[in-house]
Order: structure tokens, then sequence, then C-alpha cells
């Protein structure tokens, strides 16, 4: 019953922001393009008759209301950020799919019993600013609204700074308030469906993770008089460390991750012996033991790499969420409507962070996700199919009726 | 004979231009440190009655006459520019240890038979520009000047342009004259000398050079959801093929060197699996054929790389030199003019690059080497003792009063 086109149009429409050469997007939290994506989608928000308002971390809510606004409400969304060199569909299709919900339902005069609400949540993908899932993660008490405030990119510049100049630094208190119920639709970023050959991923819970910024030090010198024996070679290090983050995310197979993804080299000169080397490590596990022991194997390392190359290494801890379980009712729902739907489907687990994997702490939580091409996420190549983003969606109406009708 | 306290006084001044808060020097190559710092020492040379000179790659030479100026000149000199967290000596220390031989011979009244010539050349560091170098090359002819020209640093600024900006863009062709001898000072920028405690390093000649840009390409993707055996990281090769390199150099110990410099991780991000990963190499030996050996092991570790790990490498090289002998007649004058002055000396060869191996391919060209801190250089706590530069100077005095009358 959605309207598969009108969903594929408004995620084009929001893709010509921040475009990119190869097709992606470039749109990272809190600039310019960020503030042109938000004006536009708040726009259809209103236009849907949505009453919208924007807390203090920026995040944006558009509420319907229900026969009974005493009921807690039911909320969906997702995220328009995008990361560098990211794709149209991570975060845009759950916010334009819970878009197309409301659409639906005002199209056909269906009234929900408890109101439901529309999220945007503010930076969810962490590439400009951490902590990852920023909005969510003030919303659910992860962390303070002071330490998201004050989180400042590369460059120093703060989120505050940037909330007042894009115009998003709202009046309303972050989180303290009841949610009925909170669902997510999602490109599943992972290549599982598609292998499989399933239309709608029941996702049952996330892998944890740990973020950390690791920096070696050594000692500045001369590439070519400086014998090798005496050299304190900061990259010399820092690759040896990044080599056991992927050796002990493979001994941890199928569901350890291992990803150094942002790295800094000082001074940079040819001939110089790297003095200073900065990156960041990630690691994820199914298991919250297993990830504790893939910790405690990498401060190995990096002691290791301190005593026997005669360097310094400074292990940082930046973030952390442990594995999470969504809720086993509602994600019986999500299964509900996906076989009432007529789709194919498979529990699985989310290998990406989502703002649902903190929402899962102050309410009954679940997500729904389709396939993507060729499993690729975080590229200007990501892609997805019309009738799958549709699926979702459906499910995504389904869902969200049953919700507020409970 | 010469003046130790001037040399010093003259060194400290010039280091004045580019300070860093560490003590060290960045004054890179054709920047407005670097015009500020050409400035200063052509006001010297002309103070000194030098008659100065600009060519066409902004090499500056000041000239004395001689008795017979139809004799080519015996030229000294070094460079200026300095690494982005660059030392006071190397490279300005054979300037202003050639200046302060002219400045002695103008008080004693000492006229050489042969005209003497002080070069200052443009970009040796190669650490914004490549070629290394560059001036000397041109000069010997070892790359065109247009190469030269067209160099581009990391903005895409070009030497060409930067020549113009700064002022020191000359008239003169380069090159293409006969020069009598060519003597450099330099400060050692390695261990040995301190380690043997001699106060000369008389040079016999230099590690040949392989310079490369590295690109590895991969495919970007999600840090999460994407399993390890799926993944095309960049820099899972990238970091193999770096300590690849340093395990090569280790393997032809005591002469062998292998350093990365610089690296660039795209599109970094702490959750983006690395896409693109960019890298220099430094391979450094004494023996051409070993180098070779060298080179051929990289190009080994780049094809296994790319088969294994299902990446692609691109292996560019940027620039070569062979191992250099210098000229064995003009480096007994330095053993002479050394022993002569009472210093004691040891014969070596040099890891760095200097304009010297250059020149030694147009005219007998040798090297004084003086010790320096912890051997410690391309670093800004670079250090000398006063009484070392004072000898090397003495000792370039020396040796350029016996070629000149050779
Ligand atoms: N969905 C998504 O790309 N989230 C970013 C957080 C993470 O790194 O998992
Ligand atoms: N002397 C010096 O630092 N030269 C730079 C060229 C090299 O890398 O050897």
């Amino acid at each position: 019953t959605i309207n598969s086109q009108r969903l594929w149009n408004s995620l084009m429409e929001l893709a010509k922001i921040g475009a990119t050469a190869k097709g992606g997007n470039c749109r990272l939290a809190l600039t310019t393009q960020d503030k042109e994506g938000r004006d536009l989608v708040v726009g259809w928000m209103k236009q849907a008759g949505l009453n919208v308002s924007v807390d203090q971390i920026g995040n944006i809510f558009g509420r319907r209301n229900g026969t009974d606004n005493s009921l807690p409400p039911i909320m969906t969304g997702s995220h328009i950020d995008t990361q560098p060199t990211g794709g149209k569909f991570d975060g845009c299709y759950g916010v334009l799919a819970g878009l197309e919900v409301i659409r639906t339902m005002n199209e056909r005069n269906v009234t929900t019993n408890a109101p439901l609400e529309l999220a945007i949540w503010t930076n969810e993908e962490g590439a400009r600013f951490v902590p990852v899932m920023m909005g969510s993660g003030v919303f659910a008490g992860k962390f303070t609204l002071k330490t998201a405030l004050d989180a400042r990119d590369q460059q120093g510049i703060s989120v505050r700074e940037e909330l007042h100049t894009i115009g998003y630094a709202g009046a309303a208190a972050v989180g303290d308030r009841k949610i009925g119920a909170y669902l997510e639709a999602h490109i599943e970023q992972g290549p599982i469906l598609e292998h499989q050959e399933k239309t709608i991923g029941v996702v049952t819970g996330s892998l944890g993770v740990r973020w950390y910024d690791v920096e070696v030090i050594g000692m500045e010198m001369h590439a070519g008089p400086t014998p090798m024996e005496i050299r304190k070679d900061a990259l010399a290090g820092a690759t040896h460390i990044i080599q056991e983050v992927i050796r002990i995310a493979n001994s941890f197979a199928p569901h350890g991750r291992g990803t150094v993804g942002s790295m800094q080299v000082h001074p940079g000169s040819r001939n110089v012996i790297p003095g200073k080397v900065h990156f960041t490590v990630d690691l994820r596990h199914l298991n919250e033991v297993t990830l504790a022991q893939m910790d405690s194997e990498l401060r190995a390392v990096c002691s290791k790499v301190e005593q026997r190359q005669s360097l310094t290494v400074h292990l940082k801890d930046v973030q952390y969420f442990p594995p999470t379980q969504f809720d086993s009712v509602l994600v019986n729902q999500v299964r509900i409507s996906t076989v009432a739907a007529g789709f194919s489907n498979m529990d699985m687990v989310t290998g990406a962070g989502h703002d649902a994997v903190y929402m899962a702490s102050v309410t009954p939580t679940a997500m729904i996700f389709v396939p993507c091409k060729d499993g690729i996420s975080h590229n200007e190549i990501e892609d997805a199919k019309p009738e799958h983003l549709a699926a979702g969606c459906q499910v995504l109406f389904n869902a969200m009726l049953l919700s507020s009708h409970n």
C-alpha cells in the first residue's frame, strides 16, 4: 500500500544535496549540506502535517497525533548525515521510509491509537564528530549533552558552534520522555541478504563496538644516514599494530571485525623517519566477553610494540557500546509484519551501530533490513533496488500500525 | 684561522627565519621563509664582495675573482631550505661555512689563483617538491629545467610559480659551464663520527637512492557489517608492504635503508575500510647491484599483495641516483687538509643525498662531514658543537685554497 515511486523520488531528491562525482553523497554532520538536507526533509514533514520540534542536540522530531495522545509515541527514524564518501541510502532510507509511512497513512486516513513520531538523529555517522550515534546517544542518556556539544572535528570546530551556525540548536530538552517503541528501517550495509536471496532482514541485535585513538611516538631522524638498528620508526610500530588488529579480528570469525580507517603520519616527508603516527581502531564482536578479549589482545600488542621497538604507544578509549539484543516482542512483530506482506526473510544481527542500538536501552526496539548491492556501504557506489526499499517500507508501515495499536 | 664565532652567529641569525617551537626550522623550499633566508644570505654575500647571480631554477651563485679568471671556478655550497620539522644546520652549515671561508680570505687578503664560487642550491630537501636535490640536479643535467619547473607540491603549486612569487626566477642558464672542483661541508646527519669520536668525516661517496610513490587501491566498505574475509582493505595491503620495506632494508645491513615517510589513507573515516592508500618509499644502499635487488624484492612484494589480497598496487618510480664515488684526488686533498689542521678523522660514506652527489658527475667533488648530536637530523632538535662546525670550516678553507692553486 505504500507508494514506492514517491519513496524513491524523495530519496533521489535528498541525494542531490552534497552529491559527489561518483554518484554518492558527502553531507557530513552539521555542515551546510546537512543543513540543506534537514531543511528539505523538515519541509516535507510539515507538508505531511507533522508537528516539528528540534532538541538541544539538533535531533528533529515530527509528531502525528493518535486517538490517545497520552500514550507514549511510536517512533521511527534514522539519520541524513553521511560519510565523506557515502551513499544515498545509509540513514536517508530510514528517515524517508518513515515519512512514506506517514504520507500513506495520511492518504488512507489512517488514525493510529498512539501518536507517531519521525526522528532525524544528529551525527549518526561519527565521521566528523565522535561520539558516533550522537543524537540518539544523548537522547538515551548514554553520554551527556555537554559531552556531545563539546565534541570537535579535526579543524577544532565544536558541535555547539555548528548547531548554531546551521540553525538547528533547538530548545527542547533531549530525551527524558517515554517512547512506546522504536523501529528503524535501514539498508543492510553487508552482503548477507543478497547472498541468501532474502528481501527482509529481521534484526535481532547488534555487534558491540569499541573505538580507540592510538598514538605511536618515535624519533624523527633522517631516512638516509640513520642505520636501521638505531631507528625509532613510529610507522614501523604502527603498521605492526594495524596488522595485529586485522589478525585479532580474523581470529574471532565470523563475528569479529577489526578496522583502521583513519591515519596520519608526521612529519610526512619522504626522507624523514616518522616521529609520530596517529590512527583509529574499530573492534567489533557479537559477544561481549569476546570483545573484551579482543580489547586485551590489542592492549597487549601495544605494550609489546612499546617494549620491543623503543616507542611510546598511547591507546585512548573513544567509545564503547556492548552487543545489543533487540526487544523480542517487537522483533516478532517485525517478523509477523514481513510474513503478512509476503516477503522472504531471515533473522540477522547488524554489524553496524545504529540509532536503534542506543534507543534499545530506553524503549522496545527493532530494525528492518533490506539488501544493498554487493553488500557495499560507506561508499559512493552504494546502491539498493526500489522494490527492496519498498518492501522494507511496507514492513515498517505494518509494524508501526501494529505497535501503535498494542 | 677562520672565525668560529662569526660562523656560529650567522647560523643562529639564519635560524631565526622559520624558527619552530622546538628550536628547529621550517623553511620549506620556495616559501616566503625560504625567500627571507635567501635575501639574508644574499645580503651577506654582497657585503663580502661577491658578485651574485641567480639562474633559471633559482640557484644562487656568489663569485669571487681569482688571479686567473679564465680558470673554472672552485665551488662550494649547499642549501638553506629545510624539512617541515628540520634543524638549524642541515644545509645552512655548508652555505655559511663557505661564506666564512670567503670572509676569512677577505680579511687576510688571500687571493686565489682560480676564482671561487659560493652556491645556494634550490630545493635540496625534496620535502615540498620532487626531484630532491633539484637545483644541483638541473645544473648537472640529471633532469631537465622543464621537469624541475613543472614539479608541483601537494597543493598543486608549481616550482615555476613559486620562483616568480619569491623573486628568484633568475635569468642565467642552468649549468652548462665548467667547474674546477666542488667541495661541500655538512653535518653527518648520522651517528658514526660521534660514536667513533672523530672530528672530521672524509666522505668518499654516497649510498644510491630509489624513491617511489605507491598507491594501493581496494574497496571502501563499512567497518561493521563487512565480514573480514570479503574485505579489500587497502590499508591491510599497505601496512604489509611497509613492513616488507623495513625487512628488505634490514636484510641488507649495514648499508641498507628502507623508509616510508609520508602516507595518506582515504577516505579517512573511523568506520570505513580504507579504499585507497598512498605512501612513499625510500630505499638506499651503497652497492648498485644490491639496490637493484632491493628494488626487485619491493616489486615482488607489491605483486604478491596485489594477488593475495585482491588489491591493485601501483608502484611509480619517482627518482633514482646510483651510489656515487667522489673524486679520489679531491678526497685526498680533504684528507690532507684535515691532517694539516690537526683534526682526528675517518673515511666514511654519506647515507644522505647531497648536492655534491649530482655535482660529482660534472666536476671533481668531495665532502667534509662534522658530527651532529646523537646523529639526529631531519628533526627540530638537530644540534652540533661550535668547535666541530669550526673544524669543518677550517678544513674547507684549506681544501679550497689547495684546489684553487692546483
Ligand atoms: N549505519 C551506520 O553506518 N552507522 C555508523 C556507525 C557504525 O560505525 O557502525
Ligand atoms: N642532506 C639531506 O638531508 N638531503 C636530503 C636528501 C636525502 O634524502 O638524502
